[in-house]
């Protein structure tokens, strides 16, 4: 888990726990579509080897552009283990943990590369104890993918919603109505 | 589509567009959750009746609170167009639209009621007509439901992530480690 940029900028890398086939495929997908948009660097997906995943998401980084990667079949344990070894923060994004509004600025002013942990159904106990911040988007039933989401835009202070992606092949044009899109 | 509320503060409703069992099951509760937990009024999915989605967010809502409700089987146009003749605005949220940032001073300034547009797939044509505005959360492929929870974090100027939920029957309390819930 080397970070090349690691000083330039902070990593930002979702682990995504429980992954199973083929319950997780689609919203293990939206977790990863809303990283790669939102601005972080990589998503490892846990326990499933899920090739078809990881080939679905290459094909959106290959047109849309960035280097973002997905990386599947990991064990979670060691893969917290070797971020705090590298000096990273761990954050779990659970309804249980201290209210985003309340923790964000401890998190940015950190300036650590940041691993945050996604869970489908049932989170091990070891997770809420590895964790440096428990961070609750909400303390209401939600989803992860609209968690990370939510989470991603406030740990950037919101400004990443419009970020150009570089290498893009393809550029969505804004616009009032209907699509428009530039090959480049 | 009375709008009770309607003097008191504006409604806040989801239209969830093309739901199909049983591929949409999960992401559409994942929907549902987000609307509800980020202070939608409403959810109305359209085209499929899904009893055991409605049962499974009610079960949340008689636990967690609030007065949130799911509709379905119901058909977009005449759905929107009710909408509109009532004074209402609509919101469709795609990647090809305006960048949030960008439009949602005007979409919170015009004070009306708001009916947010999420699809699943394909998207009919006629809806980035029939919207007042087509929003981007980002101009990149992103999950519906992380959009829609960015949106409504941005439409609530980020200051609902610590509602209380009145009604609760269960409430969680936040806390670094762990979980702690009270039962009221």
């Amino acid at each position: 888990m080397t970070n090349v940029n690691r000083w330039i900028q902070p990593q930002v890398v979702i682990l995504r726990l429980g992954h199973r086939l083929p319950r997780d495929i689609r919203v293990t997908t939206h977790v990863c579509l809303t990283a790669r948009a939102l601005g972080a660097n990589r998503v490892i997906v846990t326990d499933t080897h899920d090739k078809q995943l990881v080939e679905t998401i290459n094909h959106v980084t290959a047109r849309f552009g960035g280097d973002f990667t997905v990386e599947t079949g990991r064990h979670w344990r060691p893969c917290i283990a070797e971020w705090k070894r590298s000096g990273g923060k761990v954050i779990h994004l659970t309804a249980y943990g201290i209210p985003l509004p309340k923790i964000i600025s401890r998190i940015r002013d950190s300036k650590a590369d940041n691993l945050v942990i996604v869970g489908a159904e049932k989170v091990p106990g070891g997770i809420f104890r590895l964790a440096d911040w428990n961070v609750a988007v909400t303390n209401q039933p939600i989803s992860e993918v609209s968690a990370l989401g939510i989470f991603l835009d406030w740990l950037f202070d919101h400004n990443r919603l419009e970020s150009k992606f570089p290498g893009a092949r393809i550029r969505i044009i804004p616009t009032e109505r209907g699509k428009r899109v530039v090959r480049i």
